[in-house]
């Protein structure tokens, strides 16, 4: 198959991840002959820019898929549900940043720096896991390869960005009232995020863990190996971009934190900013708007015979969603494993 | 002793957590016949509001102790180091709330709560415990009482509070510029606070943890139990008033999630807010201006056999500083352990 052939669809495409996808396709010049942007018929109509053009969002139907032979979808969990195997029956290779299909067992889950040899078995749906996922497994992978994890504790400082653009201006206009004496209005969170911690991500499951927190137990096994054990407590801050993350190890074999820092700089996708005494650790606000995964702050657990301490930091509408599904794609192509 | 004969001062009485201390005293009916505020020359004569009327500051000399039997003090490391020793010669009970003299072995390191007896072997020094610890060993006691705690994996989520008043000024402003597109200004800390996370309390250790980090470290080991391994990561969220704290626990012995929020809910000073699907759990700015520690989002952590997660919350200023000096003196009282 030629460059000219690959028509490439993106589902949800005036969402904020789905603009992102967009801009990415084009930033890193993606061997597409068409991109076509696909909608909710409220968004059909809709131009978005694309290269030295525009693109004309169009209705995303049952019969979108007949010429797509690859669509990346961010359109949410129920659009997911529906289209996806519809495109998947049409021979279209679905790559999706919902949850809807990420813990089934017929559809991988990929980061490609961690286990892009899952897409092999993909039968047209994979799935694209969950921000605070991503940019955890990334970092964690090599040291797994190094020391074999057993155990990890994490607990997250999310950005508003992961609610959408709602949330964004919720912030934001949260701030404005409370500078201006006024109350404070609250749609998208429960509470007030401007200056507080919302220890809420999603809803709540029976073992009374969120569903975020779940996301990062079983996404993490699924991705890297069933026999790592994950505690996890997902907290969202009054931060726009950037997704930071405490992250405590255990692991089979020693790991030095100098041993860490190498292998971890050697690890593609992952960048080591790790000099605290010359203030030199990752940060949400220079992460904001980069690819790769930031990792500091690593040093050796005293508490256990073998653990390591580390913050993780990724923008996570890029690598935490936009670029990962975009990257998965170009492992598609790469391995040529489209299906029509 | 009478009431009418007990002097208090309040050393650094013009700081955030001296003013606190006076406000404290006033609301608790503290027995004292006389309150005195003592700070550095700069700030005598300052006027502060106490009861009905307004005391006047006193410069702290060497000569200032001979007439006070109990001294609180907030005014930092050095001043602590100097005037401590000198009041403690002049037979005056010092409350310090500073990180000078927590890890001597001769001073007790004190949570009225959690170890009020290590006050009767007190040599007229005793310290108050660094506001991230003091709310971790309220809500650790019961626990360890019940079950042995072994381990402690903390994440903080600290208030610029913590810092003082010119980092909560330093927020307001960088807020401020960011709206007004203006250019961000960062005096007390080395990066933008506003919409961001800082990896770094305090300097760094030999050991690549922050001196905030070993503090939870140490001070839980005093205050608890030698035996307790701890590993802390302590993060300044862009939050005024009130620390988090994403605590996971590891017993000797399995304690359930039911039988936690019982134990604490009966614990002194605590308060169990844990009701995920209703949306309760603790929030730092509805515990701002409290007294008590707030504990929430109590589940047993699937990743190993006897373990729990909870959630932590605040008010750093009271509780973690103010309050909990007022409360060691209140016992000191109680205990009539005053030495002239």
């Amino acid at each position: 198959m030629s460059d000219r052939e690959l028509v490439v669809g993106v589902a949800g495409a005036t969402g904020a991840v789905g603009r992102e996808m967009l801009r990415i396709l084009e930033e890193r010049e993606f061997p597409a002959s068409q991109v076509r942007a696909l909608a909710s018929s409220r968004s059909a109509g809709t131009k978005l820019p694309f290269k030295d053009g525009e693109i004309v969002v169009e209705e995303m139907t049952e019969d979108s898929f007949q010429d797509i032979q690859l669509a990346l979808f961010s359109a949410g969990g129920s659009s997911s549900r529906e289209f996806a195997p519809i495109a998947a029956k049409e021979g279209c290779v679905v790559v999706d940043n919902s949850s809807a299909w990420r813990m089934d067992p017929e559809v991988p889950l990929v980061v490609p720096e961690v286990n892009s040899e899952a897409l092999y078995s993909h039968n047209n749906i994979i799935a694209n896991p969950n921000c605070s996922t991503i940019q955890m497994v990334a970092a964690l992978k090599p040291l797994h390869d190094k020391g074999t994890i057993t155990r990890v504790v994490v607990s997250t400082y999310q950005a508003v960005s992961g609610s959408g653009q709602k949330a964004v201006d919720e912030l934001q206009n949260q701030v404005r009232s409370l500078f201006n004496m006024q109350d404070v209005e609250c749609n998208v969170y429960p509470y007030q995020i401007a200056f507080n911690c919302l220890p809420q991500i999603g809803d709540f499951t029976e073992n009374d863990y969120s569903e975020e927190e779940m996301k990062m137990v079983n996404e993490t096994r699924k991705i890297m190996d069933e026999s790592i054990k994950v505690s996890a407590t997902t907290i969202r801050v009054p931060v726009f971009y950037g997704h930071s993350e405490a992250v405590n190890v255990e692991t089979k074999e020693k790991i030095s934190a100098s041993d860490a820092r190498v292998i971890l700089s050697e690890a593609p996708g992952i960048q080591v900013l790790d000099n605290p005494r010359e203030k030199i650790y990752p940060l949400a606000i220079q992460a904001t708007g980069e690819d790769d995964i930031y990792v500091g702050r690593i040093r050796e657990d005293t508490s256990i015979e073998n653990g390591l301490d580390m913050w993780v930091v990724a923008d996570n509408i890029r690598k935490g969603a936009a670029l990962n599904t975009v990257q998965i794609a170009e492992e598609i192509l790469d391995k040529g494993l489209l299906s029509k």
